[in-house]
């Protein structure tokens, strides 16, 4: 058996509607309950609720404790997945980058454009992806989102088209 | 072939998730699709896009063009189920019941508190039994929303708890 | 809080797909977890799990079964559901009737032709009819499925077109 | 855009649940309806319904279409998922790798154990997994399947289990 550690933050993958205020917000858990139903034989799968915020609202501090929770877990070796909102997501790949220099395996950080479970969610892909890609990928730091897996230097989000790209001319 | 009319108003049921703007909005029909795809081998389900309104938004003018609807189709003779959203929902009905003291056929109102399609929505439950209902109840102005069927006189929204109920004291 | 007795006797609407042998078969329940999936907020639905057959193997002995079933909860005078294989569905519903001549609540047979939780199934949709329909329906047993509510005696399937019609001529 | 060509041959993942006769057969072709449910915001997505077989039914005539079917799209030099029945997925695939010596592009081999769109399947996460793997993988033959990918000449299916694993004592 393997391990992937993963470390969910938030971002809209965790959102849910909330029938009293008819908004979507990060009121509960939820990325759990959706890996489980992926079918994984030969990999446990630990998770770690460490926030749930949009992104736009993580703070610095909030960084530095996603960083700490990797710190924490890297000793294991395995590779890490973050489920992270997508506006900010790059912006923590790349603390984790420069503040991780050596490591062992890779870290993966996916979200979502639209909520695990409502229609039309890209949520349960960008999970299946994202964890097949810490099975491929070397030891880096990286966004796996819709089919792609950037490299967390070469990557920025196309808000208007709700998807990341290359930073420079790559298709 | 027995006709159902369904006039379609907006709500939550036909509320989907802007990815832009991150919230629920009423930007595309939704309500046709699910119809769909309930079973109907004696029935022929005809919807009529009315508007697309969230229902706190709805004014006295959008009331009456709901009235128009109905009375268009009232000739037919046939059950006619309006999807709208809860919050106005009763007064939208209260409306029809004054205004068409005559009728041949049941009008059903329903509605949803999360927008079909996402995760946990009431809403395919609740069209399933407005049209179930069209085919039992005498003729009147009712909602019909889980599993519960109230005459439009008789019943009121509880917002806190997400569901209607009797305005007097039945369970 | 109103009650509404389920006793659940397997049929299609309960098969799950055994990845060992590649079939559709009677093996573990099903339908309660579906029903949960309703919101019914002032009705308590008891379910009894009585046996799980495709209906044609339902001997008379379990026919008896599921008439000793029955006679045990219809001293709560509450309505009963029935799930049941479709093909021997009206067989199980004539001998409920010939045997239960004053009944104080309907009891209300249901199935479907593709089982639970396999795409484009109807059961979801005829747990829900069946339900709303023990409401609205004065007491007798009845066929309750795609949006149609038959009388027992006036009821058959009509295997090739996957649907329940009337024995005589009415659309 | 780039390409990625699937050829769809049948097996598990593409049966459908047959209403008259109550078995799962191989009678329509299902697995272009689910890659579209895939955002894949950089990738053409090429489908080929070669045949649609249960993969103990299929013959060696049937293997060499599929290597002839593969022989067509390899001057594209663009990978290329072949989804097929977990029973002989093995055979097919070596098949390949002993007549395609040259290979620029990873072939990647997946299926199910459930078919797709039935409760609990894990069509669509292995579906997800190939093209993914097509990405990440250097020029070969492999089995991609559960979040794991084994090269064609080292995995075997473990029927009882449900799930592919290493020929030898690899974890």
């Amino acid at each position: 058996m393997r391990t992937v550690y993963v470390i969910s933050t938030g971002g809209t993958i965790e959102k849910v509607y909330s029938e009293q205020s008819g908004t979507v917000q990060n009121l509960h858990k939820k990325v759990d309950r959706y890996f489980r139903r992926l079918r994984l034989p030969d990999t446990r799968v630990r998770i770690t609720q460490l926030m749930n915020k949009d992104s736009l609202e993580m703070t610095g501090a909030d960084r530095e404790r996603v960083l700490k929770a990797v710190r924490k877990v890297i000793p294991g070796r395995a590779p890490i997945v973050i489920t992270h909102g997508t506006d900010t997501m790059v912006e923590t790949g790349l603390l984790l980058k420069k503040k991780l220099p050596r490591l062992h395996a890779p870290i993966v950080l996916t979200g979502a454009m639209t909520p695990l479970g409502f229609e039309g969610s890209d949520g349960l892909q960008n999970l299946t992806e994202s964890l097949l890609a810490t099975r491929l990928l070397p030891p880096g730091v990286y966004v796996a989102v819709h089919g792609q897996v950037f490299p967390i230097d070469q990557v920025r989000k196309d808000r208007k088209r709700a998807r990341f790209v290359w930073t420079r001319g790559q298709a």
